[in-house]
C-alpha cells in the first residue's frame, strides 16, 4: 500500500508529501453529480455499494495519497433519531431539534449495530480500493453535532448552541457526553470494519472563544481520544478558525491537527509542537485560481512545513462544488514536484 | 462632555473603564422598532431627525460612554450607484454587484458632497447630544465593501470575492483604491461635521489569510489612516476573526483595534503592541445569558485589561437582535462597578 498518509500522521519520514482533499468525492466531479442525480445523499450513504463507488471516484481520476470514505459529518444525529434531511439549496436539515433539557434526556444511547451500513461500506470499499491507498473515517465532533441539532441545520452565529452552552450547562454536557458516545461507537465500526486512520471534523468550533473552548468543548473531545487509542489508528481533528484554540487542542491527544487557511502553518505548527502532526492549509478557493497563482500557494506552504516529518498536504475546509477539475490536478502536482 | 471613551482612545488614563456597544442602535430596542415599522433603514440614514432620533434612543435608555450615528457600513456602495438594498430577513442586497473588470473600470469617483445627508446627521446629532458623550462616525472598509459588491450582498465563503483577488489582481488593487478614496470622503464629511472618533468595520476581512490580507488589503486601510490623520480624531480599526492578523493590523496605524470574542484580550493586546489602544471583547451572545454567566465573562476581560490605560469595553461584534435589555444593563453595570 501507497503508506506516505499514515507515515506522515506517525510523523515518520516519507519520500514526498501526502496529499488528499477534504470533500474529495463532491459535487465538483461529473462522476458524482451522476450518482446524485440518481440517489440522495443519504442513500449514498446508506448503501455500501454506492458508498464505495463514490469514494472510489476521486482516486481513479486523482493521484491522490489517500482516500475518505463517502458519509457525512451528521449521520451521528441521524442514528440518534434527530430526522436528518439533506434539502436542495439549504443543506442539513434537522426535523427534531434539540431546544430543552427534556430533549437532552431523551436522546437515546445507541449502540454500534446501528451503523452497520458504515461496517458494510468501508469493507466494501476497502476491497475496492486493493491495497492501493490507505481509507479514512470519520465523524462530526461533539460541538458541531450539537450546533446542527440545536439550531436545527447550519447557522452563521450559533445564537441558540451558546445560549444553552451558558444558560444550561449541565445538560450542555449530558448532550456532548451522549454524542461523544455515539461518535465512538461509530468510528469504532469504522475501525473495525477497515478503515486506517480517523479524522474528527469540529469545523465550526472555531465559533467559541478559548475558554468556552477549554470548558464545554475540550473534555468530551478527550474522552473520544482516550475511548479510541486502543484501536491504534491515528486520530485527525479539525475545525476551522481555531487560530486561538491551537495549544487547547494540542491537549486533545489526537495525532495530527487539521489547520484552516487563516494560520501560517509554520506559525501554526510551532504553537501546537512538531511532537503533533499536521494537515493542511490551503485556501479551497485557490483551486479555482489561475494555475501560477495555486503554485506559488502550495509551495508557500510546503516551504513553511520545512520538509519536517509529519505535514500531510490539504486544504483549510472542503474541495467547493465549483471547483475545476485543473486547479485540482495541478496542486496535486505541485506537491507532488516540491521542490521542483 | 464625558470623554472617558476619548480618553481610552489616547490611552490616557481614565476613572473607569468606558463601554459602549457596536449596533447600540437596533432592533432589540423597542424604539428603534417603532421608527422601523414607519421608515426603511435608508431612509433613517437619509433623513438627519430621524438618523439623530435613532442615534439617542441607547444614550436615553443606558449609561454607555459614547454614541455612534446610526448609518450602515454600506452606504458607500450606495453612493458608487450599485444599488444598495435592504431586504427583511435577507440582510443587504447590491442589485448591481462588480463581477467584471469593466464594472471596476465604471465605478465613479465621489465627492463629498454626496454625503451631505451623512453631515446634516452628525450636525443634529451633536446638538441633540449635547455634549453629553462623544459622537462616533463610521465606514466600511474596503475589503468588506468589495466583499458585499462582489458578492451582491452577504456571504459565507466570500469565494467570488477572493476569486477575483486572485485571478484580476489589477481590477482588485484599482477597486480598493477607489473604495478607499470615497471611504475617506465619507469619513472627511462626519468629522468635519462633528464626529469625536471613527470606526472603521472590515467586518469579514477574518476570511483572508494573513499574506492575503498583507498584500491585497492593507495598503488600502493604511492609504485611508494616512488621509485623515490629519483630521485628528482617534481611528478604530474593527474587524471579526483577526486573530492571526493582529500583528498586520497594527501596521495600519490606527489609534485603536477592535478585537472579536476568539481571542484572549490579554494575548491579543500583547500581540499588537501596548503602544496602541483595544477595543471590545465580549461575545454578543453572552448578554443573553444568565447575570452571574454575564459578570463572570466581563469581569474577566477587564482582568485581562489589567487597568492598563487604552482599553475600551464592547462586544465582539453588533448587538443581536434579540438580545434582552437586562443583559445590556448587567454589563454596563459590571463594567462600571468593576471591580466590585
Amino acid at each position: 500500500m501507497n503508506d506516505r498518509f499514515l507515515k506522515a500522521c506517525r510523523r515518520e519520514p516519507v519520500d514526498r508529501t501526502p496529499v488528499w482533499f477534504m470533500r474529495q468525492a463532491g459535487r465538483y466531479m461529473a462522476e458524482y453529480q451522476a450518482i446524485r442525480r440518481r440517489h440522495s445523499i443519504l442513500e449514498i450513504c446508506k448503501t455500501p455499494e454506492l458508498a464505495a463507488e463514490v469514494t472510489l471516484q476521486p482516486i481513479t481520476r486523482f493521484n491522490v495519497d489517500a482516500a475518505i470514505i463517502f458519509a457525512d459529518i451528521l449521520l451521528p444525529l441521524d442514528a440518534m433519531g434527530l430526522g436528518l434531511e439533506f434539502i436542495e439549496s439549504k443543506g442539513p436539515v434537522l426535523h427534531h431539534p434539540i431546544r430543552s433539557d427534556e430533549d437532552v434526556e431523551r436522546l437515546p444511547a445507541i449502540g454500534g449495530e446501528v451503523f452497520d451500513y458504515a461496517f458494510q461500506a468501508v469493507r466494501q470499499t476497502r476491497i475496492a480500493l486493493a491495497d492501493r491507498v490507505p481509507l479514512i473515517g470519520f465523524a462530526g465532533a461533539p460541538f458541531t453535532l450539537a450546533s446542527y441539532a440545536i439550531e436545527g441545520g447550519s447557522s452563521r452565529d450559533y445564537v441558540r448552541t451558546k445560549q444553552m452552552m451558558y444558560a444550561q450547562a449541565e445538560s450542555w454536557h449530558r448532550m456532548l457526553s451522549k454524542f461523544a458516545s455515539v461518535v465512538v461507537e461509530y468510528l469504532r465500526m469504522q475501525i473495525r470494519a477497515g478503515v486506517n486512520a480517523i479524522q474528527l471534523f469540529d469545523s465550526w468550533v472555531g465559533c467559541l472563544n478559548p475558554s468556552d473552548y477549554e470548558e464545554y468543548v475540550l473534555p468530551h473531545i478527550q474522552a473520544i481520544v482516550q475511548s479510541l487509542k486502543p484501536e491504534g489508528v491515528p486520530l485527525i481533528y479539525f475545525g476551522t478558525g481555531t487560530a486561538t484554540l491551537l495549544t487547547l487542542i494540542r491537549k486533545t491527544g489526537c495525532e495530527v491537527v487539521g489547520l484552516d487557511w487563516r494560520v501560517h502553518l509554520d506559525d501554526a505548527w510551532q504553537t501546537i509542537g512538531y511532537d503533533v502532526a499536521v494537515q493542511g492549509n490551503l485556501d479551497p478557493i485557490v483551486l479555482g485560481a489561475p494555475i501560477p497563482e495555486i503554485q506559488r500557494r502550495v509551495r508557500d506552504i510546503l516551504q513553511r512545513a520545512g520538509g519536517r516529518p509529519g505535514h500531510i498536504f490539504n486544504l483549510g475546509h472542503g474541495i467547493l462544488p465549483h471547483t475545476p477539475l485543473e486547479g485540482v490536478d495541478a496542486t496535486i502536482e505541485c506537491v507532488q514536484r516540491f521542490p521542483n
